[in-house]
């Protein structure tokens, strides 16, 4: 089959690790007797460089047309600490989320029997820990209006959610629990914020849609308390833009690295597939960069193109790579020896 | 001496939690010849049950002439997932933070050598660790206008912050920070939010007058991360009220007990201390609950009050009843046998 990828490398690491996923895909091409025809585009401070903007709108068109998104990396820390930058690399993924809809982030969170070692967690609490986490993307705080008083002297920012806004996530993340364990965490604070109740009020009706999946409510800094207490208690956690991205993030460190953590945004149209470890620019240009999270997003779009045998290969490969220690440096603690972010990703092109 | 203090113990187990409290404070007026006056007051559930509100004038009234306040505990999982209750708990701990300005929540984190073994985390990842969280109390988006559309089909709140919010807590923090190891690291999400964005230029200009301290930016999301993965990083972290809500949790799933937490509410005219761990409703009337956090929180209001040697005494009593074991069931595990809330009461009381 023929396929079209669009492909952006980002800043950062980015670019380093997408040339491994890709050398994974056409290995994957090769082995199944698929074209995957890639599409490269710019997002990020490379396109702000280049065009004066984080998100060319070549960039949205060619995103638009293809069949899947294949994404590396955005952020560059000169842009952080500078609070009067008028452009911001982060608004091109951000802007993009929206342009698409790419409304639900997911995120899976597994602890691999090989990495365990490399937990912050102990074994018995890490161990056999298997989640999933559905973010809703495109609406909350991060997009409501933002105002500098003209003195300067006071900030806002407006988070607004809408019951179709939350309904959709929703019903997604019922659906994946009703293939899984069969349990939906929501993720709030309604004891103080009026968006939380209309996500608990929302939630609590769709619920109903699915007699087979219980429902249970907690508060975030609960949520985020317990992720690391006891991980093993989730299955399926639903939860609003901000929220997401923290919890996401401390479930992330429990894994062992952060090297290998893929997850997809997703929305009716379209869809794109990211590691999660971000730009992490001090890495750049090294060929330390962990290749693998790249590699699995790839898997994961491969999943979502409806190549499942592929997707399966790609898994194997990261396991074989694991088992046999052929792993960045990130992740070399327990394991003997580490090598290069290229020769990790020929290790897996080769075994696919 | 002779001070008044107002003794709020709400609802859950803080009524019990708080009975122990007043037993160690009443062994430090013996031992020490001083006189407290307990002044009792309602809020939370409590509260509404007997007057309808969750915060009573005569409970502000009691506190503002108190020399400080020492609390128990607030909420009731009936209020929780009713979206459309018009009165909750935790409004009453809102509002008395907001009447009394109490802006700066402090919770300082330290691991307790004794309870390593109950950490989720690896003996080497939180040996040694100590840090203390400086949270913004009054302002963001705790208190900025909520809406619920008419229609009831969006809801909205709104975060705001002014210069001044934010300088008065930074200033508490970079005092601290000069009495500690001289690092501030501000956590936000000035990659999305324009608050935060303020935080950080205001932030930015008062480290100037503090250049023995050294200032670190980190996105709450990487914040969380780094807790979990690397605790012994942090000395002081400031951030605002809804982050600090979610990295204080974090920190205090990570010591082995959240039963041993203390924190303190502090404003310009009063100051408020209060275990962390929160009603725990399911554990009410059992004398099972921890009461080491609500005396270790009288110990911060004796320091507050001045009385150094005091506080000193029961710290000293709490190290002892870890090292003897004398310890209520959840942080039994790894010690021996485990006792009663009260038992445990009575033996810092005795020991003082
Ligand atoms: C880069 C940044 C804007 C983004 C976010 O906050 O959503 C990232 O942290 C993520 O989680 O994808
Ligand atoms: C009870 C609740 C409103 C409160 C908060 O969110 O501030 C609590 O979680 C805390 O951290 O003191």
């Amino acid at each position: 089959m023929k396929f079209t990828i669009a492909v952006i490398p980002g800043d950062g690491i980015g670019p380093e690790v997408i040339t491994q996923a890709k050398k994974a895909l056409n290995a994957v091409a090769e082995a199944y007797d698929h074209i995957f025809l890639y599409k490269e585009a710019q997002l990020g401070s490379c396109a702000i460089d280049a065009t004066g903007g984080p998100l060319p709108k070549k960039t949205i068109e060619i995103c638009k047309k293809a069949d899947a998104i294949l994404f590396g990396a955005v952020g560059d820390p000169k842009y952080d600490n500078d609070p009067s930058a008028k452009v911001r690399p982060e608004q091109g993924l951000l802007q993009l989320r929206k342009e698409l809809d790419l409304f639900c982030g997911v995120r899976p969170l597994k602890a691999y029997n090989n990495l365990i070692a490399n937990s912050p967690l102990k074994r018995e609490i890490i161990k056999n820990t298997d989640f999933i986490i559905f973010r809703e993307l495109t609406g909350g705080i991060y997009f409501g209006k933002k105002e500098l008083s003209e003195d300067m002297q006071s900030a806002s920012d407006l988070s607004t959610y809408t019951v179709d806004e939350i309904s959709r996530v929703a019903h997604l993340a019922f659906q994946a629990a009703q293939k899984r364990k069969k349990k939906v965490t929501l993720v709030d604070k309604a004891n103080v914020l009026e968006t939380s109740r209309l996500w608990r009020k929302t939630v609590t009706e769709i619920a109903k849609e699915y007699s087979d999946v219980s429902l249970e409510y907690l508060f975030v800094d609960n949520a985020a308390m317990k992720m690391i207490l006891n991980p093993k208690h989730f299955d399926v956690i639903l939860t609003e833009n901000l929220f997401g991205d923290m919890i996401s993030d401390v479930a992330s460190a429990l894994c062992g690295s952060i090297g290998l953590m893929a997850s997809s945004s997703i929305g009716n149209e379209n869809a794109l597939f990211e590691p999660i470890h971000g730009s992490y620019n001090q890495a750049k240009g090294k060929d330390i960069a962990n290749p693998l999270a790249s590699i699995l997003s790839a898997g994961m779009l491969l999943k979502y193109l409806g190549l499942h045998e592929e997707a399966d290969a790609i898994e194997r490969a990261v396991d074989k790579s694991l088992a046999l220690g052929i792993t960045t440096e990130d992740i070399k603690r327990k394991i003997q020896s580490s090598t290069s972010t290229s020769k990790v990703g020929d290790f897996i092109a080769d075994y696919i």
